[in-house]
């Protein structure tokens, strides 16, 4: 009996989520398949710590500093304040340019890599933002040039992934892609003067009404007359397997068409007839995808669920002039898209579409008959570890032991011999069939999802 | 061309590993590999934040609070002053007491769980320490009381690990065995007044010399008569089949030897029994092993390399009798191993004995014979991508395509129809051997180490 003593009750952290084990086995699933699907087009992956110098972290912009963590030893003492001063990463872009400046003559061009790690934001806990949660990004950098086909790659890569993940099988996806060049061209030529703030009031069009957007733009100081051609222009949207000529043809005929819109066009339609053989709907052309971030140069993606696209992107990226420009006097273009983990995952969860239920990885639990036969047990469990995953089962009354198994959602339960000369026995749980088997020869009719 | 511009040169923080990819792939396959033989065992996963209450983690104890990592927010306001103080975690012993007391209800006992996570610890910066590292731990908790059975499972465990890591061929790992309860029960035998502090010294032993454990002893107030007998004692090493048979009767055969002695002999003695089956040498009982953390009552581990056991143990643990008691009012005894992860993985390294060469996942690279081909060979990739990893090649000369696949270390080249009506070839690295075949239903004899 434990005595009376005093208890430091633990209570989640808001903004850091945590599993139990069976949920667990799904997120590894998840994480194991995307993984599976980056390294099947050849991507290779890389970790980074998940600390940097604050000076490299801090660089990237205002936006994100408040939301910063940074490091200090519990008992800090003089030698800390010589040391450069830490924090934890935020994203994986930061880590990766520092990476590749600094592994720049061990790498092979073009730089290939996925990346799935934690990362950590300081944001205000509220319901549905996390403070640490995974990204599962992925990026292609070259010296000066980088070819066109990445930025289709990219899009079919998500594409496989999304369409595939268990629990996802009833969630309309759709790939919105665009081209910076095009949206850039066109406020050229309607001489609009801050095309970047112009573009983030677009990249709220979805979340704002048509007059908030309107007011918006005026308040930017685009011209009223230049304000409903804009926005006109900005809702083309085409699907399809003529997408992309479609949306080339129609740049095209607009009468301030300018060479800059036609290059971001012919880029568009070269990005979407590589997408075309995807089903109808699982990509999209639509010119008014920008996305928030300042670096992208060129093709733009988003990625929405079709019956709640206020839920935001799950998946988003674009292609960039110059990955590492502050660490290294390389010219280092790049395209890449960022998979939003945890918020999809925990999406899929609280909707209660993933596939739950079994709280181990084990195939089969071999039972412990009785003490006498603990070395037959033991071998028996050896035997069948060499193919599947197996519980040996500590010992106990048997009927407790069965239930372990079914309460562990455990698929097959091997009985040895409970003494000498009788035969194994397997039962299937699904089918509740009970059969002689040998440990050594015995197929699973049915694996595990381990 | 890029203008000059100032250059923020980035360099490695001093205890922060980070691998280039062809060190990362290898690094990916020992984790594979462990969580693999941890799940043949029907050891669930679980994963906790990287970030603890700073109550919940420095409750263990003031030797590790000065390596404790404390964040806060770049910019923290008046509002972080209310929230709990957050740090990084340093093992994986105290979220899992934290995780065992908050999710209780949700589990199943006896709980067997493994845990592969990054640690961080704010040592001073030198050599061979690190400050952010993987550890890979195995647990077994149960409620009340937990079968012997799993004190033998765990080195079981491990050896198999150990023993078949790429890389570690020709390291011969020794399992050193224990069980505290011979030890406190020798120290209450002589009287012996402050057994903590004694086993800290006892634990030093491979470290110091023999004057200086004598002296360290005699320091502890034990009483000069005692300190022979009780080194001699602790000397006491068998392996081979009959290790725990021979281990009992010599703690057995002292004069001094009491009930507490015996029980840990006995235990000692089944541990050894289910590990008889392993190769010489792999595991001793060995009385030295005490391991310097206070909680463990039972069995003890260590595990070092045996042609220099002064690098230290490369696999801890043990068992203990109270897992969560300051979060929890339930008793729950457990046993557990912990692998250090990345001092081992680095030592091999440095040794230069990881399989290195492969700087990609892929198994085949496709080349893009022209741009005509584009549709052909982007076909022929997406083929052969579900049955194998396979790199599409952006274009370029053919030279320089062929010349990429040697570089990665990709062992096939594909090579689709230059023009229409020709066949598929394949290209074998190894060999050389070049042949036509059909993406559809070829097999490659050699596969990637993906």
């Amino acid at each position: 009996m434990s005595e009376k003593k005093k208890i430091y009750k633990p209570s989640p952290i808001s903004g850091f989520p945590e599993w139990t084990p069976d949920v667990r086995l799904v997120e590894q699933q998840w994480l194991d398949h995307i993984r599976r699907v980056f390294e099947s087009y050849g991507y290779c992956n890389i970790e980074t710590p998940a600390i940097e110098a604050l000076d490299v972290i801090a660089a990237k912009g205002e936006d994100v500093d408040k939301e910063i963590y940074v490091l200090e030893r519990l008992q800090a003492d003089e030698n800390d304040k010589k040391e450069a001063r830490l924090a934890l990463h935020f994203d994986q872009t930061v880590p990766l340019a520092r990476y590749v400046a600094q592994h720049f003559n061990d790498l092979i061009f073009p730089f290939k890599r996925y990346q799935m790690q934690k990362v950590w934001r300081g944001e205000r806990p509220q319901a549905g933002r996390f403070r640490e949660f995974y990204q599962c990004d992925i990026d292609v950098i070259n010296v000066d040039h980088l070819p066109l086909h990445f930025d289709a790659e990219m899009p079919a890569i998500i594409w496989q992934i999304l369409s595939t993940l268990s629990g996802m099988k009833n969630e309309k996806i759709q790939l919105r892609i665009s081209n910076r060049k095009i949206l850039m061209g066109a406020m050229q030529a309607l001489e609009i003067k801050n095309p970047v703030e112009v573009m983030r009031w677009i990249d709220k069009a979805e979340k704002l009404s048509e007059k908030q957007i309107f007011d918006g733009l005026l308040s930017a100081n685009v011209e009223k007359n230049s304000i409903r051609p804009l926005l006109t222009f900005c809702e083309k949207k085409e699907t399809g397997p003529q997408a992309g000529l479609n949306i080339y043809n129609h740049i095209n005929s607009y009468s301030f068409c300018n060479d800059l819109m036609r290059e971001g066009a012919e880029e568009l339609m070269f990005v979407m007839d590589q997408l075309a053989l995807l089903p109808a709907n699982a990509a999209v052309a639509d010119l008014s995808i920008v996305r928030g971030l300042d670096y992208y140069t060129g093709t733009v993606y988003e990625t929405v669920f079709l019956d709640d696209p206020s839920y935001g992107s799950i998946c988003s990226g674009g292609r960039y002039d110059d990955l590492a420009g502050n660490y290294i006097n390389k010219h280092l273009p790049g395209v890449g898209i960022s998979i939003g983990f945890s918020r999809l995952f925990d999406r899929i969860r609280q909707k209660g579409q993933l596939p739950l239920g079994k709280h181990s990885p084990a195939d089969i639990l071999v039972v412990m008959p009785n003490e006498d036969m603990r070395g037959v047990a033991t071998e028996t469990a050896n035997i069948l570890r060499q193919r599947y995953n197996v519980e040996l089962s500590h010992g106990g009354k048997l009927k407790k032991q069965l239930a372990t198994a079914e309460k562990k959602g455990i698929p097959y339960i091997w009985f040895p011999p409970f003494e000498d000369g009788l035969p194994h026995e397997v039962k299937n749980l699904a089918t509740g069939e009970q059969t002689k088997a040998d440990p050594n020869t015995w197929e699973a009719s049915l694996r595990g999802t381990s």
